[in-house]
């Protein structure tokens, strides 16, 4: 496996920090460091955190936790990135932009960095019955943008939690040529055990990519109890990395040779009717 | 549950056919009948046959057992749909018009009238070394069209097999109002198990509509060997009817008011990013 240092790397590994998310951001901060270092020591060079990594997740909880990027959680991502030679997708923050509040997610490369933010597109407004109801639009603003970025394994496309229910962006990703797509993300106890695993394998077999998903660990005394069951699927569909709700590190290794051979034998890139349907960017025009 | 003559039926049976498909096209049109009978008097209002139910499957055959449309097959279907007094979905033959080949689904209605025809519009071609290799466009030619049709109790889209790989056409189909998608289906001892469960539940997740996918039984001394599981799933993406690889019918009862219902919880449809991106359909311009 090649770390770096080569734009023809065909494998690397990746880190899911599951880690565990409490009310005092200093120690947010600090155990992400202290995790991100241990991430890079197993070998990992491209390391997620969870969404809402220095806040608890709730629409209360983010004015209070809001920051400007830059910012004192991204300069910490920032310094991680950098002193362990890795690129760190910083799960996310809650950000505070000219009076307007998003759930924002940051990209650093093995320099420190900042090279992709993604402002989750679609706001988490749901209301089953009974079960859950929650309303991210109460206090956050959708960001506009997809967002991808380079490294020297592959394209790496970003979404956050509820994001991974619209198909199309996992779509437009995958045109764009991304291989690896990460989903920072806090399922929580109804969503999680119907739906989460089933997305993110839906996801990677219908563009024929990696696709990984990160959630904080569970705290079952926190207002929001997230799934965990951070997972990484193949592009065959195939789970190939998971774990239980503890706090805890999934490595995961991409062969990006598995992408191209399942893309031979199963060539949905060319067979697909452009002629008859298309999924459109529509940022672009 | 109405059965029909209204057009407020919020509730009906559909019956998915897993036949067995024999080289005696005879044979194989008779068994139909009596099946369809059968699963009209289980209360069935639409009845799905299963691909390729009057011939065995494969390149080598579709010349041999082709028809026009109208023609034999057909025929039986009519009379079967009139008779039962059930929309009947024709599963697959393989269609013989103007020189080519194609493989198509008819739809008749209660009064044995045709409203649909559906062509394959990707042919399976694929190639997973020591497991599977198969070239559908040895001999036969794509379709070119969406095909749904109106019931009194929602519009339904129909996909025939390797369609099901391709994400867009579904998501058009929910576009235009289908409540209900029916894939008859041969997926084989490879794919079957890996993907055909997960296809089916990805395609009703994410367009939160039910999705049936029908199969021939499974014929461990054919040449192509169906992997059958015959299977329904709910809009929250959930199996709730399936069989193993023997000749069965499985029955669904689908309420389009959980479609509604869970359409609210989740509003995927409303929240979806317009003004970012979009699936067209480009047989409309």
């Amino acid at each position: 496996m090649l770390k770096l240092g080569t734009t023809m790397a065909r494998s690397f590994r990746i880190a899911l920090v599951q880690m565990s998310v409490t009310a005092d951001k200093p120690a947010n901060l600090q155990r992400a460091s202290k995790l991100v270092k241990e991430a890079a020591a197993g070998g990992a060079s491209v390391v997620s955190l969870p969404e809402c990594f220095n806040s608890p997740y709730g629409t209360g909880y983010f004015p209070e936790y809001a920051e400007q990027i830059p910012g004192p959680s991204t300069d910490v991502l920032k310094k991680a990135a950098a002193e362990n030679n890795i690129f760190l997708v910083g799960g996310s923050i809650p950000e505070e932009d000219n009076g307007k509040l998003y759930n924002t997610c940051v990209v650093f490369n093995t320099t420190g960095e900042m090279i992709a933010k993604h402002r989750k597109m679609h706001l988490f407004d749901i209301d089953v019955p009974g079960k859950i109801t929650f309303k991210e639009s109460e206090t956050l603003c959708p960001g506009d943008n997809f967002t991808a970025f380079d490294t020297p394994f592959c394209k790496i496309g970003i979404g956050i939690c509820y994001d991974i229910r619209f198909a199309e962006m996992a779509q437009l990703y995958s045109k764009q040529g991304c291989k690896l797509l990460l989903y920072p993300g806090a399922f929580n106890m109804t969503t999680g055990p119907a739906h989460w695993e089933l997305l993110t394998r839906a996801r990677a077999l219908d563009n024929q990519l990696y696709v990984a998903t990160v959630s904080p660990a569970r705290d079952e005394k926190a207002k929001y109890v997230a799934w965990g069951h951070s997972t990484a699927v193949s592009p065959w569909g195939e789970v190939i990395a998971t774990c239980e709700h503890e706090e805890t590190i999934v490595y995961v290794d991409i062969d990006l040779d598995l992408v191209d051979q399942i893309r031979g034998q199963i060539p949905l890139t060319v067979q697909r009717r452009h002629d008859r349907y298309e999924v459109k960017d529509k940022t672009q025009s």
